[in-house]
């Protein structure tokens, strides 16, 4: 019963992260782990502990009592394992914690309270109901290694015990450690990084460098693109609804092309003289996981080139491998074969930690001088060691060629499903960045929620595409899962 | 030797973190740990070893030499103990970590080379060579209960170990167990949080914010003043340094008034029409931790109450204690004895974690929509985790009293200086966010240096200031070592 207790009362040197339980939880996880059957064990402990406030957490008598009871329940060890295991991912109940989620959160986005996870493993969730779920999202390209990564973990805790931060200016070893491994999976010339923690913020500062190389503040962005919300990153993407709260929709430096149209960018550049121009090559939130074609790409370079433009790609969903068309391809850019002037990585690289980076080449680089930006977590020595170890990972488990057949597979049985189930329209994908259309956004959310009961997580959507963004562990049998759930859960339209 | 054989090449399972040691950082700790002696080590086992690449990491058939080496080395137990203790810290040289850095690192700011980290206890730092300091710094703010905390390590580990990440919309235990903490602490009526990475996008959300709820996009910010690097926050930022080569120094919607002048600021609320004000309350960085009269907050707030203006309290550096005048002062506002609109918070409340946040009350955050921002790693498990240890150890240690104390011990110390040293001008001080004035950069820059080599670590500055941002939890025999070591440096000017 040592486990059991440990699981009420939280203990500050095993368990510092924790609180102890509260007897809501207690109640929901016996209804979890012995359905119908746990109503008369509620009854019991409701009567012996005369507890008012199910949501406050409870002291250690209490926790004594709740055990003794356990003791005597009748209940097999198999249960109460069941219950304290449960209780160890979450000690307060999941309408407590969607409560206080409503009661304290600036509502910039709809909260998503249909799976509250508490447990990764592999490319599989577990929420605090003790469902499972196939994990088909990713947290946008964060988690591509999986929720819980055992040598990450042991990793951070190694980093945390000895020395968790340092700012950007100062050199530590966590940092240089990094540095001499990741500038090897770079595309050619592109080795000068700075290191920041959200997407928005490295796109943010790629067009702070962008700007001081070219000298100039104009930029053409495309329609369809996302790329973050800070004031600069949300400035160059497309939804007006993003920019127009903030007076953000009418800056006289920001023009939008249409993607996949030269003519467009051609125009804009003679007519701006634009030297900036900035684009993902899978437009995935805005646009649903929409490539560009390669006749699009070469014609870009060779503008660009001819306008003396520089290029920024933004890799933070792409990158890492998603969409690998060959082997090796750890960037969109290599599969399309072409560098550009300036990268911004993100996500995906860190394992789950929140670490981006623009990354430059030598020339541009120079263009910042000592004092032009700095950042206090930006390559903090606890964002280089994730780093390390997943990119590590990444290499070792050979990602780009995983990628490659899993799409193949995700592909080829997405075409059959199109065929059994005609709703499906248009299917699009790079890579590990996949979506199709199913007419209308209510039926994405129909499929969505038949997905859900069938044990899949794919909550991603554009307008009347549904978008997927697995993990690039993925395995052929978890595909295969999918697949199987997605063709059961087509049948609810 | 194990434990040796661990330092020299790393376990993917132990130190997942870690990369073979090279024989150039071998050598350079037997000089660390031998002085003189070491010579004679390092020529016997170039000979032994005949290594051409320095750097490159070593293999397994090298650590076996070097273990059968040191065995017969007629070296002593805590000779070899010092060796594994160093290069279990580091196993590159730090002159490899050095070039590193400026081979790969877009030039942003200037590196710090004089002091590289690699562990933390308390207060102090240990670096590469072994030697230990006392800091003055905290990363600004960043580390005020030190670098290195075993229940923020432990807590990291266990949710790293269950799950690592998930995206700010979707609901998620962790988040809900510190906010039902969290807002216990926050000044009357702030309780609506948005959780960030970094100090300077939570200024740039909180910008939104505050233009979402008034419908103004105009801003008035203060000379001297300093709020992060993006787009928006660069644009409040006062030194034209860090806007004018991205072309953010002319923007109409900016307008800087002189701080602690109340004319200057009515001037500009009645010339712009702006309904936004943001200021810091303490200047850190920019103005050399110069903090607001009384009078001038006093007379702001009913300023703005007369002009329907709000205002943005940027307490990045200045919360979680660190300018405490009263017990229970847990941001400066408080010891103002005002409540802001806006109150941006970071650094110090993760524990050295990246985690930041906007804290408004609920009419303002109401003018957020969904779908208006979104953050994939903002509210993160793992930041939620050590923000949740790291405020509970705050609240534990009394933190605002024991800044009281050290406060007053460290400004009476410095008057003391002052008299014995004329070279010292003005003090500024509130809490624990201290400066004073040393006539000249060049004088900072040598009593840095004097420090240093005293043992302690003071690599703040702003123009002639020096400043100082201690760990909050700095002990009185810490400042009283300190303010010895701060004589006896500042005899060298």
């Amino acid at each position: 019963m040592d486990e059991l207790r440990n699981a009420l009362i939280y203990n500050p040197t095993k368990n510092p992260e924790r609180t102890n339980a509260t007897v809501e939880r207690i109640f929901e996880v016996l209804e979890n782990v012995l359905g119908a059957d746990a109503s008369q064990h509620i009854n019991n402990l409701n009567n012996l502990l005369q507890i008012k406030d199910l949501r406050s957490p409870i002291n250690e008598q209490t926790a004594d009592r709740i055990i003794a009871y356990f003791d005597k329940s009748g209940l097999t060890r198999e249960q109460i394992d069941g219950v304290t295991f449960q209780l160890q991912l979450s000690e307060i109940s999941t309408a407590e914690a969607i409560e206080l989620h409503s009661q304290f959160k600036i509502p910039v986005s709809r909260p998503e309270e249909d799976i509250i996870p508490v447990l990764g493993k592999g490319c599989w969730i577990m929420d605090t109901k003790g469902k499972w779920y196939l994990d088909m999202d990713s947290n946008y390209s964060a988690t591509n290694l999986g929720m819980a990564n055992e040598q990450i973990a042991r990793g951070l805790y190694n980093q945390a015990s000895t020395l968790i931060s340092m700012k950007e200016d100062r050199i530590q070893i966590a940092r240089s450690r990094f540095l001499k491994e990741i500038h090897t999976m770079m595309p050619e010339g592109l080795n000068q990084f700075y290191w920041q923690n959200s997407g928005g913020e490295a796109v943010d500062k790629a067009l702070k460098i962008a700007k001081a190389f070219t000298g100039t503040t104009n930029v053409i962005a495309f329609k369809g693109g996302f790329h973050g919300r800070t004031h600069g990153a949300v400035a160059v993407t497309w939804n007006e609804k993003y920019r127009k709260p903030f007076g953000l929709h009418q800056l006289d430096w920001v023009h939008f092309a249409e993607f996949n149209n030269l003519k467009s960018v051609e125009d804009l550049l003679k007519q701006t003289g634009a030297k900036i121009i900035i684009l993902e090559m899978v437009q995935g939130e805005e646009a649903g996981n929409l490539p560009a074609t390669p006749e699009f790409i070469d014609g870009l370079w060779a503008l660009a080139k001819k306008h003396n433009a520089l290029i920024i790609d933004d890799e933070v969903q792409a990158g890492f491998g998603r969409t690998a068309v060959k082997s090796g391809d750890w960037f969109a850019c290599m599969s399309y074969n072409v560098t550009p002037d300036i990268m911004v990585i993100g996500k995906s690289f860190g394992g789950g930690y929140p670490v981006t980076a623009v990354v430059t080449r030598k020339e541009i680089a120079e263009a910042m001088q000592h004092g032009y930006d700095g950042s206090t977590f930006g390559g903090n020595p606890m964002a280089m060691v994730a780093a390390l170890i997943a990119t590590r990972q990444m290499r070792a488990k050979n990602i780009t060629q995983n990628v490659i057949e899993r799409s193949q597979q995700l592909l080829e049985g997405l075409k059959e499903l199109q065929q059994k189930h005609p709703v499906v329209g248009e299917i699009r994908g790079r890579g590990l960045m996949v979506a199709f259309d199913l007419g209308s956004a209510q039926n994405v959310e129909r499929v969505q929620t038949a997905l859900r009961e069938n044990g899949v997580k794919a909550s991603l959507s554009t307008g009347s595409f549904i978008r997927f963004l697995p993990p690039t562990v993925i395995s052929e049998g978890e595909v295969n899962y999918f697949l199987e759930k997605l063709d059961r859960s087509l049948s609810v339209l």
